[in-house]
């Protein structure tokens, strides 16, 4: 049971900051916000994927809780039920930023343009006191809204004020924005981030490989496993990975070994790295990535992976013995 | 947050739910067991998804805390681990009937058939206190392996040892072993179900519909919603669905009017259903639809849902006095 939900936590850390670190690539250094709590499957997926985004280098989440819990900086915009609330769009904008003078004020409840020209008339309203951050495009073709909402904003002399897109963004659709020019300063991301959407789980497996001293495999048709306790050593050219070296743990090859033990006996060897380390090295390994891996449209980017000597032997020897 | 922490619990209580019952539907009949939690995105949806997958038609799941808390029926085999700590497959289903005397023996860690010839040779070694009740095939051409496996079976006079088939089952996959003839008795089912991996999140939002006592609405391209408390009638013949009127909470139109009031005032109206009563609710629901409904493989069913006219006219209103 423990390693089953072992396997069920890697779910939510490792599958989760892998389709953030996709999302966090494409935007390009834009912001990038967790809009995702109401796609994610339960409350725990809620409070660890919005740690796990963040390692992978979002910014922040619209979760307050996972915010206050995690220490991960929280973006909220507001809601289009805030804005139907009222009798109209420019009394929603006008009352909302009494409470909070530098929000995101959303724009397509009604009519997106109509939307960007009410806030130019609380720009107007509101003189110095205007301290609004941005608006947020919700629907529509947002290329082209976009650049509309810039010049609008632009000619009302309110450059400052930021566009924020959101709404059944993935990392595909982020890029095609990007590559179409749309001058959007930041992205809320939802579902698509939050459930992993094109790839919803990682085929995680739990088999022995050691018992009693002696290595173990299994040979189940096209479910092989490889025996012993492994190591990864990991080869880099000008800080660039070239291949990766599955060997034995008693190995001592070139490269930089990637396990190590983080627990023994039931207890972790040490304090656990802060959110601020793991973001780091987060970065540095994305960093390291050859390009090719780095396309998000090629679909089978090859990396070598090879066996070491040693456990290529080893495997060859067991199977003999077990066929 | 409160609302959307709700539209959270639907992704591991509807989704997990309609996604199950297209399993349990091509299932005819056959066992199904959940086997998803290693894949299920956190705790939260560990715990509630076999709970879903009960209510579904589901008949057990294979986590044993789920099983305790909700009460669901646990069905488990056994793991590739415990037959890799033992020197041989044999040896290992010797040790393990010990503890588990009516246990679904796992077949295919080294050799699918030679794994079930070794069920055989236990059989035979313990006589009168065999009690095994299955044997499970994990990987393979399950639908000739099944054939053969059986085959072995009954010719060993093993009628009563049933198949049971696991490995990255969905709907579809069951449907195609039943439809090739394969004699399996029953399912495992896990990465799957577990994520709805064809369809991972349900599009659920949260939109003001009503507010101090008016109508409200929001016009969003291609996300627009429609005004006023609703209400849903359903007309049935011959005790199959016909059509859905969507309209306003307060008319009174022909057939069943499906929302019910269940909290008031931030409470129950009254206790939970239990587990049972959800089962015959949603196996009296499924058994409801019309038929090309029931189809896994036609994409696009249609299924009538109309708006009443006293919706339509609100509608028409609201929108009129918008633009």
């Amino acid at each position: 049971m423990i390693e089953t939900f072992l396997m069920n936590q890697v779910q939510v850390g490792t599958l989760a900051a892998s389709k953030a670190a996709r999302v966090v690539h494409a935007a390009r250094g834009r912001q990038g916000v967790d809009f995702g709590l109401r796609r994610m499957h339960g409350a725990d997926a809620g409070l660890k994927e919005p740690r796990a985004f963040h390692i992978a280098g979002v910014d922040a989440t619209s979760s307050t809780v996972a915010g206050q819990i995690y220490g991960i900086p929280v973006v909220g915009t507001m809601a289009h039920s805030f804005i139907q609330a009222h009798e109209s769009e420019l009394e929603a904008f006008r009352r909302f930023v009494r409470s909070f003078p530098d929000a995101i004020l959303l724009v397509d409840t009604f009519d997106t343009l109509k939307g960007v020209e009410h806030v130019i008339q609380l720009a107007k309203e509101l003189g110095a006191e205007f301290r609004v951050a941005g608006v947020r495009l919700d629907s529509g073709d947002m290329a082209s809204l976009s650049k509309q909402a810039r010049q609008l904003l632009d000619a009302a002399d309110l450059s400052r004020v930021k566009i924020f897109a959101s709404g059944s963004l993935d990392e595909y659709a982020i890029e095609k924005l990007l590559n179409a020019g749309s001058p959007i300063d930041g992205f809320g991301v939802g579902a698509h981030m939050a459930t992993s959407s094109d790839a919803p789980f990682l085929d995680t497996a739990y088999k022995l490989t050691e018992y009693a001293g002696s290595p173990r495999i299994k040979l189940s048709h096209d479910k092989s496993t490889l025996p012993g306790r492994k190591q990864i050593f990991r080869e880099s050219q000008d800080g660039k990975f070239q291949r990766d070296i599955l060997g034995l743990a008693e190995e001592n090859l070139e490269g930089r070994p990637l396990l190590g033990k983080v627990m023994e006996g039931g207890r972790r060897t040490g304090p656990p790295d802060s959110l601020e380390v793991c973001r780091a090295r987060c970065k540095a390994d994305i960093h390291g990535l050859p390009e090719n891996l780095l396309d998000l449209t090629r679909a089978h980017s090859p990396y070598e992976v090879d066996l070491s000597g040693e456990l290529t032997r080893m495997n060859a020897e067991i199977v003999k013995k077990l066929r």
